[in-house]
This record gives structure tokens, C-alpha cells and sequence, in this order.
């Protein structure tokens, strides 16, 4: 039963708890069993009040805006950059070890990056900043696969298209796609619904993500190569992406093309990938058998198909993957960094 | 007016004039006054007898089982493979030149494959086999751009992700998208509709199009590296894809990434591309100012943007392009190409 009445176990508090992130993080403490002696749930203002359940008791959520972290261990922010800028280092001043879901701090050099199956020993102890930052939810998955690559041929570059689900601008983004989907079944010529989305994602893709830096690429793309680098603590490492909005509700997936310094053996690539934690490959023969969004199975794996050597060049393959951008790019990301913090006795 | 009484114009048959790209065929062939001195639309028993008007004139559909090309300058044929692969041959022994929308005799030697924009000068003389091949759909605006990229900096390799329409799949393709999304919508744990498509396309995408290979890669993918080397007549060009089906109705996308012999300069890059003909570069420096399917505009016209080269490779650049595949893709190269014959007199 995870919630104890035990003093070593954490207190915890959820900021975010109503959104997308942070209703798969309730979900993924009561699957995993993940115990905690006190749990706070913390919102806007527009949700303060509102009853949530929890492993069925009801919580009544907080209002961040007075919320104390004096008796809070260990605080999951998922409620965007602007608050989690505003709002962790009030945090960490009042005592609590913030795991942090959005881009605030990721680049932080006192804020350790950590996808637990890359760079647990990363959370040996409580970092300078106070602070553990999740990465981007593109970035995870395919860390997890570059570590291995890596280890055994050497990157010397990858290039990366990325096919990105609607949930990764939270509820909104699935309600406006649902909708927008909506509108333009009934009228084709309906330029759809575009808030959240510009234009709207209805039977559209949008090449850009997040805002456009002075290079050219976007804020998206910058992530996936410096968050890689920082997290495989390879500051050389040379990966370039598109970052690219497609109308899938939820789950992304990535087109990798990885040139490496020797000769892949396309066999021992699919065994050191399907020998990775948590990580399925799919590589049975007939068409079909490749991971899809919908269909790929299990959203606690990383799932990868379609592994194959080039035949103009015998040191570069290509890969795809599916990951559940809102558990294995966020909510399960952070809980198993919160997880190894106890198992380390950190928390 | 098109239909002239002028025997030097040619008298032509579509094959497959009541599918996707035949329709869009005598769209075409309407608005950009081609002449003929006769037409005659040609398709399976299924649509045999049907009316279907032609610039206010009702044609009554031939079966092409029984159909007769000796009286047909110029046949298009849009009606699969198989059925190019039976009924082509026929078709130039009755004296007919054969522009062909299918992969069936692309990689003939005999048989040039041309995209107007590129080497029309195949079109110089009527072919030994009595074929033009019309490239692949995502082949041709990608063969339109790197045919400046080549001449200027010299193509070292091409690594290509795309997402491919559902109009790719002909009219049963957009209407199993569109029926999928609607059952999805209804039901989101529902598996979709999935008869053309494997998975259901609706709000998934599909890493997988056309037949897979020995090597892994998809027979589409393997057209984008033979095709582009053929179109371009550089047999070492090194282009490797990604081909993903996506839920669009219409228009194909693509991320190129694409690195040169030479380090290129993005200014001038955006010129050389923005010169070509019936080229749009979208490249104003908002957010937003990007083509997607749905808001490209001119669906005559390839339109490219996001175009940035790379910080860590200066040799290396990115491109998003989107086009009609339908029209770019399809019905328009074809009618080019018979424009261009016309042009030269071998029509
Ligand atoms: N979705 C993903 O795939 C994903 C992946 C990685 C990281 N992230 C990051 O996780 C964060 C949350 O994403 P999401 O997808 O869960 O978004 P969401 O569904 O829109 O939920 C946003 C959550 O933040 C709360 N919130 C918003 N403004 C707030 C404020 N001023 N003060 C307190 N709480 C506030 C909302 O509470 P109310 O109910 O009161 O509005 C809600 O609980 C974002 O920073 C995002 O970048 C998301
Ligand atoms: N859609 C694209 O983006 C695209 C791009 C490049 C190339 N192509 C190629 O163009 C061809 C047609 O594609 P589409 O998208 O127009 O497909 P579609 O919408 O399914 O139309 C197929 C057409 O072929 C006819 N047809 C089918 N089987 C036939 C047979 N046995 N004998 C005579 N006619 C037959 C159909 O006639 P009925 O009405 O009698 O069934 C219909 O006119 C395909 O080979 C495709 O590979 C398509």
C-alpha cells in the first residue's frame, strides 16, 4: 500500500497534478505502487478546490499561489516553464528536491538531466541546484537507444525527423485536435481549429514546435541536441533534427538515421537494442511489423522497428521509434528518476 | 479551346480517368487549355458506361479490356501497376506513346523518367520503348530542388524523412482515412478502418509504404534513391529515406537533410531555390511562416521553407518541402511531360 505510514518514505506534491503530465504521474504512483507518506495535489487557481482521486481517496487540489513546500520531500513540477521558472526556486528555498518536467532548468550546470536508464548515477546525491531536470520527451527515447549505439560503434552523427503527437501541448492540444478534426470531416475547406496549433493540426502536419531560434531551427530541435549531449555527457555529439507536429492524439515517434564509426552488423544492432531495459524491438519480417502509434503495445517501452543498415553506407542505419511522449517523455521519466532517489537513499 | 479540330494535335486516352490522379488529369488538361483533337477516358468494367464530363462535354467511359489504342497519339496511364504492366505494352504495339503515372517501367533502360523541370531534354525524341515514365510522387519535388543543390554545391549525401498523404493511396485511401477518423472520434479505443491501409491510418502514422525488401527498405523508399540517381543521371548519388504514411488527406511533405561538397551559404541557398520554376520558398522570419499541406496555397507549385544549415556541419543543410501528390506528384509531371512533347514536336 503506497501510501505509509513511514517515516522514511517521502512526502510528496504534485504541481500540475490536473494536467495531462500530471494526472499520468497519479496514474503511474498508483501502477507502480510507488510509496510516499503524504501527497499534495497543486494546480492554477482554476482548479484549486476540485476533488482528485488517488489510489481512491479523494484529494482536494491546492492552489500553488500560497502553497508551502516546507513539508514537502520531494515536488514533480509539470505546469509549464513559466511557473516552474517562478516557482522552484521557491521550492527548493522552503526544502523540498524538485523533479522538474519542463525546459527551465534543463541546461542548468548545477541541475543534473537524468533519464534513469542512461545516467542514474547521475542521482548518487542531492544536486548543488536542488533541482533533477526530466528532459524533452523526444530527447528520452532516443538517448536511450544512442547510449548503446555509442558504446558499441560510435556516433558520428545522427539525423532525426520527429513525428509528434497533440498531448505534448497538453489537454488542450488533444481537445483542439478532437475538434479541429471535427470541423474539417464536416466542411474540407474549414481552416479547422488553431489556438493552441498554428494552423490548426487538423489532417495537417506542422514543421515547427516551439518558438524559432535565430538559426533557423527551433527552441524543439536546439533541445534534442544539447539535451542529448548533456544527458550522454558527450559534448560533441552531433545530432540534428526536425521537430514535426502530426495529428496523432498521443505518443511520438522518430525517424533516426545514425551514421556510425564502424560497420553496424544490422543482427548485433537488434540484439543490443532488444537487450536494452524496458525497450522492445519489433522485427519480425512480414510488412506490419513495426511499431505505430496506436498499435505499438505496452506504454511503459520504448519501442523501435524498421533497423536497417544502408547499403550505399555500411557504417549508418536507420531506426523508428514510438515512445509515450506523456509517460516514457515525462510523468514515467520523472517518477523512476524519484524511484532511483530512493533506492540511493537520496530521498 | 482545347478540343480543336487541328490535326496536328493529338488525340489522347487517360487509362484510369475516374481515379484520383485521372480526375485531376482532366482537371489539368482543363485549366491549362491543353489541346486535343480527341479525347477518350478509359478505366476498369467497374466504371465502363459512366458519363464523365470533359470541358462541359459527357465522354462515356471505355473498359480498357477491349479498348483499342490505334487511333490514340498519347495514352496516360493512371490505373495501377499491374494493369500498366499488361495493357502499356498493348497500347505502344497499336502505335500509341505511353506516358506511364505507375513504378512498372521507371527503371526500363529504354524508357526515360522525367520530370519537365529537370530533364526535359529526354524529351527530345520519341523513347525506343514508346514510354515516358512519370517518377514517384515523392520523388519528383525532391529531384526539382536538388537538381540547384547539385549544380552549385555538389550533393555528398541526402538523408530524407516523409509524410506522405493518404491521397497517395487513390480515392479508397482518402476515404478510409476519412471514415477511420470519424469511427475513432466515436470510439478512440476503436482499432479504425484498415483495408487499404495497415494499421488504420486515422490520427496514427504508418512507417511503412508499398512492399518491403530483402534489405528492410520499403520498395518506396527504394524508388527515392533509384528514381532521383536516374532522373538526374547521377547513378552515386547517395540519398537514403524514411517513407511514412500520415493522416493527410492530400500533399506530400518531406524533411531533407541534405549535406554538400561545399559549405553553403543560406542566403544563397534560399535564392538558388527560390529561382527554380514553379518553386515557392516560405522564408519569412515569423513563426508560422512555413507550407503545410493544408495552407501551402498553389497546389501547382513545390513549396519549400524551414531551410537552415547547420551549426555543427556548415556543409550541412535542412529543407521542408511540401507538394501535391496528386498533381506535382502526378497528373501535372505527366501532363508537362505531354506539354513538352508538344513543345518539341514529338507529339
Ligand atoms: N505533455 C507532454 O508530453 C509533456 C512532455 C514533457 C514535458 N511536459 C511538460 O509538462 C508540463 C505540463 O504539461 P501537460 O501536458 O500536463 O499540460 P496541461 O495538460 O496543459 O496541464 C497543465 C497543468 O499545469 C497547471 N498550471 C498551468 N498554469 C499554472 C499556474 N500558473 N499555476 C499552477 N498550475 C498551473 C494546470 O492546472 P489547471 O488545471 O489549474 O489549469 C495543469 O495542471 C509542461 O511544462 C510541459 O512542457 C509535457
Ligand atoms: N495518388 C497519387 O498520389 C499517385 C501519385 C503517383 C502515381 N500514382 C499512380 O497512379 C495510379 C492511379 O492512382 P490513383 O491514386 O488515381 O488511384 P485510384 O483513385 O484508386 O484510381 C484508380 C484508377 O484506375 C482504374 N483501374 C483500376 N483497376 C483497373 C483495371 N483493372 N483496368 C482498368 N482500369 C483500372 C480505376 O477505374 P475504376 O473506376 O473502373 O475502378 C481508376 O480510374 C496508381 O498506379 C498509382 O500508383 C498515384
Amino acid at each position: 500500500m503506497p501510501l505509509v505510514n513511514d517515516t522514511t518514505a517521502p512526502r510528496i506534491a504534485l504541481v500540475g497534478a490536473t494536467g495531462v503530465v500530471g494526472t499520468t504521474l497519479i496514474q503511474l504512483i498508483e501502477e507502480r505502487g510507488f510509496r510516499y507518506r503524504a501527497i499534495d495535489l497543486v494546480a492554477s487557481a482554476r482548479s484549486a478546490g476540485r476533488e482528485v482521486s488517488v489510489e481512491g481517496r479523494d484529494h482536494r487540489v491546492h492552489d500553488l499561489d500560497g502553497f508551502d513546500f516546507s513539508r514537502t520531500d520531494v515536488a514533480f513540477f509539470s505546469a509549464g516553464g513559466s511557473v516552474s521558472t517562478t516557482w522552484v526556486p521557491k521550492a527548493v528555498a522552503q526544502g523540498a528536491l524538485v523533479i522538474d518536467n519542463t525546459s527551465a532548468f534543463r541546461m542548468d550546470p548545477a541541475t543534473p538531466l537524468v533519464v534513469p536508464q542512461v545516467n542514474a548515477h547521475e542521482l548518487e546525491q542531492r544536486p548543488a541546484s536542488g533541482i533533477i531536470a526530466n528532459p524533452n520527451c523526444s530527447t528520452i527515447p532516443l538517448v536511450r537507444l544512442l547510449r548503446a549505439v555509442e558504446d558499441r560503434w560510435g556516433i558520428r552523427q545522427a539525423v532525426v525527423s520527429t513525428y509528434q503527437a497533440a498531448s505534448g501541448a497538453g489537454y488542450s492540444g488533444i481537445d483542439e485536435l478532437r475538434e479541429g478534426v471535427r470541423t474539417v470531416l464536416e466542411d474540407p475547406d474549414s481552416p479547422g481549429v488553431s489556438k493552441t496549433f498554428s494552423p490548426s493540426l487538423a489532417f495537417d502536419v506542422i514543421p515547427s514546435i516551439d518558438r524559432r531560434l535565430d538559426d533557423g531551427f527551433t527552441f524543439e530541435e536546439q533541445k534534442m541536441l544539447q539535451e542529448s549531449r548533456k544527458i550522454l555527457g558527450l559534448p560533441h555529439l552531433d545530432i540534428t533534427a526536425t521537430c514535426v507536429r502530426v495529428p496523432v492524439v498521443n505518443s511520438h515517434s522518430e525517424a533516426a538515421w545514425i551514421e556510425c564509426d564502424a560497420p553496424v552488423d544490422r543482427d548485433e544492432l537488434v540484439r543490443a537494442l532488444a537487450a536494452l531495459d524496458e525497450v522492445t524491438v519489433h522485427d519480425r519480417e512480414e510488412l506490419g511489423a513495426f511499431p505505430t502509434p496506436r498499435t505499438a503495445g505496452d506504454p511503459n517501452r520504448v519501442h523501435v522497428g524498421r533497423i536497417r543498415v544502408t547499403r550505399t553506407n555500411p557504417r549508418a542505419f536507420w531506426l523508428w521509434a514510438v515512445a509515450d511522449n506523456v509517460r516514457i517523455g515525462a510523468a514515467l521519466n520523472a517518477l523512476q528518476i524519484a524511484e532511483a532517489l530512493v533506492e540511493r537513499g537520496v530521498l
